[in-house]
């Protein structure tokens, strides 16, 4: 069989992909594998179990990072990488990172009962914790893997009940004994669902990113005097919740004041003592900005951060601010993004170029091997939801991309 | 000893409140009794063990409400009836509601160690749940008492886990066999602390609220749609947060728009999924409106709730309003008021005649006795919060109010 005739298994893949969905189901048909949860775990054991039966080189990073490689014909080459992420939103969907994960699995399998050889060796590579729900921030074990963020740092992260990265780690089995550190990558692609609206729009299949907006998280902390509601006059009282509506409006309008080209929002909001009748003294709430132009996010940051200076002065509510998390707009490596448009071309799908609205993993690996990404439609645009869904056949195409583009990187 | 020159021992006062303000105290001096926890079962048994001392007759309702009756010449006579609640808000401060049990407890300590009779019998209340955080509404158990709500009911609200108020009044040991339901009472009188800042500012010492202003409780609940805020346009989002965020502001300027006598709060407010990169698709946020004029305080619900449909239709976020609770406001009796203020003049206390702008148990025994209320200053005006204060001398002052005034109706 010719190569270009070459197709993965659908069926296959849709198999893998509702195994995975069985493991933290919720009731309303999406997941919930929070990272180094049970469920996280009992999903990695699967994913190694289908590793071994390929017969694949495994190899457990003391992050719990997973690869498995399936050897060359020149293994002193670097591999060609493809893989993404197991863990989900909190009542996320049964499509986000694990289709990456499961495509790249579809591939392996597909080339090895085809007893396909490549010249590099292939690397599927799970990533662990890229949501950044459990532990902040997201993408945090590519991060350490490619050299940008800090282990120690990452070991020392807990979530929301005082639990370290580290221990949980542990805990589950996962912390293997190979450092965490980048080793040459011939060329690393994500395979993701495309998490908006665009591809559905334009009615596409396969998308093209050339690249993934810069992405700044920010921290905001109000405090205001807390005091019984109806005994209070309203003159004199410093309403920590006002502050943070204004705020929260002030972000909300900030892409129509920058001409259009950023997305910001706020999505999390803490209150205190959050009972009806007492005054709210203290706020939490987190702030999104993400561009493609970095310079653009930043400009926008510094006018809402001056209004939310002038909006805690005048309600007499002390601010602070932290600057959390910063990643610039990262574009991918434009002869790769080429492979992904032949082999769409190729395999007679319609396809459009792009941008990544959302981070990835291939952001980090974007700083240290050529990268890019394959995209498919999410129906209605919908994700980090339980209804996250994608077209059967969609996940079947954008395999079918994956495998032809992985094909053509690992034998040129 | 001339009745006119008794007065309570104002360090036996501080020392019960100082013994009830270790039962649920909190690292920042303040103390957390929800209703029907286990503190809330210690300060009754606390409670319970001093009525005895007293030799006071002792009857526990089926809500839990305490009675203790300390005869009078003539027993055929109603009672003349004092007290307050032993529960607080979740990190609440140690002189809302205990400050008026432990009041009504030292007046009759003083008369007994006086060997004082009265014409009528007085009792001392504990009124169950009177802060409505655990289980809402608030003065759930006067309410019952007064024939203003059903029994039935509140046995069925339920707390943030589930737990039902009946089983959680058994599992303490405090559903008792006596029906609650009114009895005939003589007068009914209620001291407090202010919880606001007018007596301070005004260097009063004993504040006689004319009456408690009306309270209207209202539950908003938005839905908007959840995605991923990277890939997701600002065109087209249903962000449920800025639809709240619009609201809070509106109800803000309620009170400046409607000429300024009454106060609106949004205290509490849930945000789901509540993810730093998800849009928000489930808000419920709580909206407080208090007057004394009560149809000034609907024809400012009336307005913002307009405000409301515009805001949600505006931003397609689907709005469900419940009108949860509406007490009107609620004028006392006029003797009793003037007894109060000629016994604050008797004992030299500068005082000021106000309103209530809390809801208190008061409020329903308004509806079947006469009724009136004693404040005392709140340092700061700072209420239902750990800091809480009020000066011992100030609590003394309000107490030997209270024993005056009792006096008067018990022999009148």
């Amino acid at each position: 069989m010719e190569n270009n005739q070459l197709r993965i298994n659908g069926k296959r893949l849709q198999d893998s992909l509702e195994q995975m969905a069985k493991i933290g189901a919720t009731p309303n048909g999406g997941v919930q594998r929070l990272t180094l949860s049970d469920e996280d775990k009992a999903a990695r054991d699967l994913f190694v179990k289908w590793l071994k039966e390929l017969d694949l080189e495994i190899v457990i990073d003391e992050l719990g990072n997973i690869f498995g490689t399936r050897k060359g014909k020149d293994n002193t080459l670097a591999p060609v990488m493809s893989g993404s992420h197991i863990d989900s939103q909190p009542k996320g969907g049964r499509f986000d990172g694990i289709l990456g994960v499961m495509g790249a699995l579809e591939v392996m399998r597909t080339l090895t009962e085809n007893s396909i050889e490549t010249q590099h060796p292939i690397t599927i590579v799970v990533w662990t914790n890229e949501e950044g729900t459990r532990f902040a921030p997201a993408m945090m074990c590519s991060g350490v893997w490619a050299n940008a963020l800090d282990k120690k740092w990452i070991y020392d992260r807990t979530d929301i009940n005082g639990k370290r990265f580290e221990d949980e780690l542990i805990r589950i089995g996962y912390k293997g004994d190979t450092p965490a550190k980048k080793s040459d990558i011939h060329a690393y692609y994500e395979y993701h669902i495309e998490q908006g609206p665009v591809l559905e729009r334009e009615n596409k299949i396969i998308g093209i990113p050339k690249g993934i907006v810069c992405l700044h998280w920010y921290d905001i902390y109000l405090e205001g005097e807390a005091n019984q509601v109806g005994p209070t006059p309203m003159e004199g009282r410093h309403d920590a919740l006002c502050a943070a509506a204004e705020m929260i409006l002030k972000v909300n309008e900030l892409p129509n004041r920058m001409g259009g080209n950023l997305v910001a929002t706020v999505g999390e909001i803490q209150n205190e003592p959050n009972s009806r009748n007492i005054i709210p003294d203290k706020i939490h709430f987190t702030v999104d900005i993400r561009s493609w132009d970095d310079d653009l996010a930043i400009k926008a940051w510094d006018l809402v951060k001056q209004d939310f200076e002038n909006i805690a002065h005048g309600r007499g509510c002390p601010i602070r601010i932290e600057e959390t998390w910063r990643v610039e707009h990262s574009p991918f490596n434009q002869e790769l993004v080429k492979n992904i448009a032949d082999s769409a071309k190729i395999l007679g799908y319609p396809s459009l170029h792009m941008v990544s609205g959302a981070g990835h993993d291939a952001s980090y690996m974007n700083q240290i091997a050529p990268t890019a990404m394959i995209f498919v439609p999410s129906i209605g645009g919908r994700s980090h939801v339980e209804v996250e869904k994608t077209k059967w056949e969609d996940c079947e195409a954008g395999t079918n991309v994956l495998l032809h583009t992985i094909l053509k990187s690992a034998n040129g």
